[in-house]
């Protein structure tokens, strides 16, 4: 029954939403059964399963005029994705539950798991199962399961002397949030850098097949990561500025906001950048940069000094 | 480092909080890697992985002024667990998103983990990773993963001349519910099996061993649950109510309201009791009681007729 375009989810109902919801998602030959019955049923091959979930709340990770609901589920998706990237792992199912205003439009709920369902192909990981309740404002928890064809990368295994390197975009999605938070939608390219992040999903099983010694995904923040890599290592880590390449729209976005440009790099974490650490430069796989050094101590220090700008976000 | 009895969300911060936090969740030897990396590592034997997730939203799900942050804990983890018994599995391991208000007390996270904590402990099963974010209400998104030991025990398999079979408290939360929304705390019995519901574990593998053809944890309503278990296998479902001992204090409860007794076993769905199927009468384990029958045709009777009164709750 198709769902009327005003409709909002009280007028479509639980039941109804869940109906539509779950002809949006196709099934992987790994699910042995799929949404609709009390759990769903997953073939496990690899005698391990890895496993993370992340929240993702309006007016705080996302703002419906600033992100289409398509956006939001492609964001929401890749940021649960990205942290099986992190360890090295492919994705192959996740799980959403959606709590919403019984005043969003139905249509949202839809182009948002569209969206979502679109992202998860680009790794041929499935939505399997989820739940749907009312709140006051949109809150999307989703969780992840993914599979390492070898030892998992952790936070904890950098050692003195290894490299620090770093593939796909980083610092674009900030400059794009910058650029919304002023009013603007130019430069295009990174309000749709910060709209849909892409992370480079296949850079994590290459760089654990490459002998990486720990890892992290970037979304606290590139320095803020950096730390947890350094406290999960028990190492300092120092950061080379001159190492990043700066893209022209970013010198753009500092020079129209008075920023910094590298400030966008160091603070920014909503790209989903990999960052990792190597034990010497031959290990470092193609398409990633070495951006920085790992040393006995601990902290994390930019060109050798303290770093006095912001390092990324709390929560709270 | 303590945190002070009137501080907030806020005053600890994310990661101050995810510190304690941690430390009140064991991990058992299914775990390879705990909370703290990009992602937990879980050890699988059983060749899958049965998974569910469930959203638990306050004032709408539980009031603060109803139930302590420990019961909110119980509860949120019961209700996950349950679903992987009505499958007839084993919980393992589950994630934990809290998303909550800045100014919520330190203390009743705290509270809610250690509730969480025990009532996983009552299967074996560890929290190995959660999110903490902010949001302007309490939002608990929970993920379970278990295993069975034989096939997962679905909706969709009961057949004609089955009988319909329950076990563990029905009708004693929804109770509980009628008399805190009158503003009473007793009988004291019945506000406790709201608070914190105590749902039958070991029960679902048992009835997996013994040949369930459906089952379900009852959670929208025993008829909307029985109803589940009809359109999922395509027949039809009647229920008995000569078949149901109403407990003493919910006939206490529907002299005091007006209400018919068997409203709230008919009706209830806060109790995560098992209703299930099975070919005869001799499959039914000890512990469980015949509570109807199953025929050719499709929906729920009572007694043999259509049933008027309220049948459970619908989200929107």
């Amino acid at each position: 029954m198709p769902i009327p375009p005003d409709a909002t989810l009280a007028d479509v109902g639980e039941f109804g939403l869940i109906a539509e919801l779950v002809g949006l998602f196709p099934q992987g030959e790994q699910v042995i059964v799929g949404p609709g019955d009390d759990a769903a049923v997953l073939r496990v091959r690899t005698g391990h399963v890895v496993v993370s979930t992340d929240l993702v709340v309006e007016g705080r990770h996302f703002r419906r005029d600033w992100a289409s609901a398509a956006d939001v589920g492609h964001r929401a998706a890749a940021q649960n994705l990205s942290d099986i990237n992190a360890m090295g792992g492919r994705a192959t199912s996740l799980t959403i539950g959606l709590a919403a205003p019984a005043d969003l439009p139905a249509q949202w709920a839809l182009d948002f798991a569209r969206g979502f369902a679109e992202e998860c192909a680009l790794v041929g990981a499935s939505v399997v199962g989820g739940d749907l309740t009312r709140a006051d404002q949109v809150v999307i928890a989703v969780t992840v399961l993914g599979a390492c064809t070898r030892s998992p990368v952790l936070r904890s295994g950098a050692r003195p002397g290894d490299v620090l390197a770093i593939t796909g975009r980083q610092g674009w999605a900030a400059g794009g949030l910058a650029v919304l938070g002023r009013g603007f939608r130019s430069p295009r390219v990174l309000v749709e850098a910060y709209r849909r992040p892409e992370p480079p999903y296949d850079a994590g099983p290459i760089a654990a097949e490459a002998g990486a010694t720990s890892m992290i995904d970037v979304s606290d923040g590139l320095l803020a990561d950096a730390g947890h890599l350094a406290s999960g290592s028990g190492v300092a880590i120092d950061v080379h500025t001159a190492a990043f390449d700066v893209p022209e729209p970013l010198e753009a976005v500092g020079a129209a906001t008075g920023a910094e440009p590298i400030s966008f790099i160091l603070g920014g974490g909503d790209d989903h950048a990999l960052l990792a650490t190597f034990e010497d430069l031959d290990a470092v796989p193609d398409g990633w940069s070495v951006v920085g050094s790992v040393a006995e101590g601990s902290g994390v220090t930019v060109d050798g000094a303290e770093y006095d700008g912001p390092t990324g976000w709390t929560h709270f």
